[in-house]
């Protein structure tokens, strides 16, 4: 079955220093019109990191469209011209001081596909070493290890509501990382 | 630890069907300012239906942010005025045209915080009767059950790639329901 949609026109509403956004009005498979908006985004990577007995490391930081803080794994968006793996060995060191000589790439998720292309690309960090973490000057956040006990009762007392978060999870589980 | 971050300025950019967008400066802990833009969204629900074998009813459709069709667990946005659980009775009988006798609320999920305030809020529907789907004038989708294995097995192969569906899987291990 094809149920694509025809762009049929579209307006620049915005540009943004991490978003853009854009209107457009699509043909539906019916033939009739209708409006799509759109929030484009340059993607991102998220990091599970699990060391040698199973402990998982979140960061903790406010988030402002939703005004409360979160516990989330360590995330970032990629730089231009920056290859997805990069952006992850970045990110990690950066938010919580972390390298590992063994991170598997599991998948792209994409989180909020009825608005927005933005895609983050997932990844399993083991054999971390530990060294100084490096944020960026307007990032504020504070490492939090967890086991794998307290970080699956976080999820059930909904105190992890990160969907990266619990897509890496699974991701992981599946994958038998974790 | 504070890391709230203040508002000092607003300025409304886009208001969409669906989405409103916004500009504001913040103050960051530092005493630093700093741009954030924010994508204002009503919030939705999704639906994880398991039936009696285990099996798992998905949703397949285009979503034009990605250009691509997408398998989802069915899924949609609040009506004003509506309570998240009557959403998600609607959303599974319009999409599926099941309904639930047990339908169980696993938490609310932020799918993208770092720019939006979009929560979908996570039921699992089991003890499910079968009718006739009634999806809204321009929604185009098909329906697809599939085993658990089966649906383990889309994950692994990044053919399930929506991360409320991911994150929906995820919380119904952890409640057992899966």
């Amino acid at each position: 079955m094809n149920f694509r949609e025809k762009e049929t026109e579209k307006k620049t509403i915005y540009k943004g220093n991490i978003i853009d956004v854009y209107s457009y009005k699509v043909e539906l498979p019916n033939g009739k019109e209708a409006p799509r908006d759109v929030v484009r985004h340059p993607g991102a990577v998220a990091v599970l990191p699990v060391d040698e007995n199973g402990n998982i490391y979140l960061v903790q930081q406010f988030r402002f469209p939703i005004n409360q803080e979160l516990y989330e794994i360590p995330a970032g968006k990629i730089d231009s011209g920056e290859e997805h793996y990069e952006c992850a060995v970045r990110e990690l060191k950066e938010e919580t001081g972390m390298s590992s000589d063994d991170m598997v790439y599991l998948g792209g998720i994409y989180t909020t596909p009825g608005f927005s292309d933005e895609i983050i690309h997932i990844y399993i960090a083991k054999n971390l070493s530990y060294g100084k973490s490096c944020p960026d000057e307007d990032e504020f956040l504070s490492v939090v290890k967890v086991t794998k006990e307290e970080f699956i009762k976080m999820i059930s007392e909904n105190k992890i509501t990160d969907a990266k978060t619990l897509s890496a999870y699974a991701k992981a589980l599946i994958y038998g990382g974790i």
